[in-house]
């Protein structure tokens, strides 16, 4: 077998084998396959697609190319969740107490903030002391005993993707529905759960800007899921405007505490019983979605998911003081209030701008090395489709450093657009695949 | 500027400005910009193509990554001339002396052969002494003086289409019709002639196999030409059989010397007379064709051109006297015969399986490394149409190594075609563009 032909046949429409896709992705992890070959591989693939078979078979080989977290010593079905990514998406932090407090096991692996977007590992360090990097063995045991645990994304799960998308990146070949599934998908195979439910954003602030689009994404990664033999569902929702109100670190993690206490922002709330629904449902904890929502809401007001929090952020070296008392959590004291130059009613709320804003203030990665301020965010006062009077408060930024206060204002106000009509109300939960 | 947002251009169906070409063969030619990038681009290049002037900018570009051979010491309108290969193509070998002859300078640079089609150097050693490796001084010197000079070409010469064909040639990415203008093209700018005729081959034993292909390919070349300012003209021309009877090396001397002696094979002579029409005309020294074609004339029956092939091997050290004598020309004595096995016509005459076959004889070279046996070859007795008895001779082959005859001979059989019904004709010169 030779890439050179493997290429050519893609280039010419023709649908690769599993042993074609096995050759190249076990070559190209081992280095026997040159990058140049790959990124012509990648480019014919934008142009000629990649049928149902090959984008599994590419994500099994992906999977495959290393470690695989081994889950069998934690009883019951592990089910894991994914976001495609936005702004003010602290989801985890709220959603995995629930599923938790009504039995089902959360073993979960997460990543750090990059650009625009925030990471649910970096929010949990807002905790004093949390610890995100245990060993295998202390994951498994805390799924055991309290039965949720989250760790930091290890080097050493789907290489290959690793080294694929570094390609991609650099060669203008990120945006095929394909590839994209199989990336995300590649990894969440070889963290072992059982059921996956995935939580694909839509609209300006996600990556995928139109319905359709997303759906198509939803559509791939669900049959990849249920290809692989774990039951898979997508919701699709609303990245039109940032998620809840809160932007930042710390700041989110309060924002998730509230929502533990029933206090939340309606649509992140939403969204969090949404997703819980699903994971009790294919968690076999739940029957119905009526039963499951009674079980989550029970969770929070009996206050079983935020003690199980508490116990979580203990298991991991946090302080559980600042889940009973978050004002406890270092939100920074200087505050700086962004203020309406029109009235109207807010007509968009640009999730990037909002992300930049606070990537600028310190809360950010521009770049991987970078060490982020937890302390540091953005409240946003109004959201799309409130009323606003000229010099009503839109934001309040919690700043660290004045210096970059100016920039990050800028950018935060380039963010609102205020038009004279009312907006129609966005849908936050959209469709559901799966 | 950055390499992946010129893909990611080309990639959305965007035309390349003259400065982003510039950037990518410059930083490539450096090694600036790596590999993946630029298979990941020409890839994207195989799917949206280039226009006229991004060819014409990318031709410039590589011409200009290198060195170039300059041609003023020459006095008189300097022609070229360049085919796409094929197998028997001797055409140079008489070509260039009968040009000359008419006082027409030839600076000529030539390749060596590789793969089932030969190169004009190698064919050129078949002379005792002769020298392809001269100086440039020589070079303009031998063309001052006697009108004529070859030499191998320097690898100076466009460095950035070396590096860019080696890299196509392992992603897929040859078959672009402006990738490959633009390669041929840019060896061809670089090499310094004023001005440019085109053999552009098609059929079953070219690179275009199609006349609509042959015709995209022509005018490729022919715009480029055009627009850096060299007067370029096209003759599409038939390789559904070889050309001529000789293939080989020194019997492919043999038959170029027949032609100047006015004894060639008719289709041949007709395609080395159409080309060297085409050459005084562009070098102004005929107005018309007609007068052209006299001149041409005049220089076999007078025997000019044949003296002016004498001087130009006496002046790179080779033997003169092989050219009044060819049987001096060492060509094997040891031949076999290939029979027809079946009455009928020769309906086709499969090139590449002739070149191969004398590749198999060692008159070829499988990689660059290999060296050749000049005195092997095939002289095809029966071509297209040919009407034909079983047990009438077909070809014969002048072999040197036994062992390498058996594989040989069955190839060569393989090439030829027979069918009761007498074929087409094939028309020898198609097309001409420009």
């Amino acid at each position: 077998m030779r890439m050179v032909d493997i290429i050519t046949k893609k280039k010419s429409g023709y649908e690769l084998s599993p042993e074609e896709i096995s050759f190249f992705i076990k070559g190209y992890t081992k280095g026997e396959i040159p990058d140049y070959q790959v990124s012509a591989l990648m480019m014919a693939i934008f142009f000629k697609g990649m049928s149902e078979k090959e984008t599994l078979a590419l994500t099994m080989e992906m999977a495959d190319s290393g470690d695989h977290l081994d889950l069998s010593a934690i009883s019951g079905i592990k089910v894991d969740k994914h976001s495609t990514g936005g702004v003010g998406d602290k989801t985890s932090l709220s959603l995995t107490p629930i599923v938790a407090s009504c039995g089902v096991p959360v073993a979960k692996m997460s990543g750090r903030g990059l650009g625009h977007t925030g990471g649910t590992i970096d929010k949990l360090e807002s905790f004093d002391g949390f610890n995100v990097s245990i060993s295998e063995k202390e994951f498994i045991d805390n799924v055991n005993s309290i039965g949720i645990s989250l760790m930091a994304q290890t080097a050493d799960l789907a290489p290959a993707d690793k080294k694929l998308y570094a390609l991609r990146d650099v060669t203008g070949t990120v945006d095929n529905m394909s590839l994209i599934a199989s990336s995300i998908m590649s990894k969440k195979l070889a963290a072992g759960a059982d059921a996956i439910v995935l939580d694909v954003k839509t609209g300006s602030g996600a990556f995928m800007k139109t319905l359709e689009d997303s759906r198509a994404l939803a559509k791939a990664m669900v049959d990849i899921g249920n290809g692989a033999g774990r039951k898979t569902v997508a919701l699709i929702t609303d990245m039109d405007q940032p998620l809840g109100n809160a932007v930042g670190n710390a700041i989110e993690v309060r924002e998730a505490i509230d929502t533990l206490n029933g206090k939340g922002p309606a649509d992140f709330t939403e969204l969090v019983y949404a997703l819980a629904t699903k994971m009790l449902i294919l968690g076999e904890k739940a029957k119905t979605e009526e039963e499951a929502l009674d079980m989550i809401k029970n969770a929070v007001t009996s206050g079983k998911a935020l003690e199980k929090l508490a116990s979580f952020i203990k298991a991991q070296g946090g302080n559980p003081d600042q889940v009973y008392d978050p004002s406890l959590l270092r939100v920074s004291d200087s505050v700086m209030v962004l203020k309406a130059d029109a009235s109207g009613f807010v007509d968009r709320i640009t999730c990037d701008k909002v992300g930049v804003a606070c990537m600028m203030l310190g809360g950010g990665r521009a770049s991987k090395e970078d060490t982020i301020d937890l302390s540091v965010g953005i409240k946003l006062l109004k959201k799309k489709g409130d009323e606003v009077k000229e010099g009503d408060d839109l934001a309040m930024i919690y700043y660290s450093d004045e210096k970059k206060l100016t920039s990050a204002l800028e950018e935060l106000k380039s963010a609102y657009h205020i038009a004279s009509v009312k907006p129609e109300k966005s849908v936050l939960i959209k469709e559901m695949i799966g």
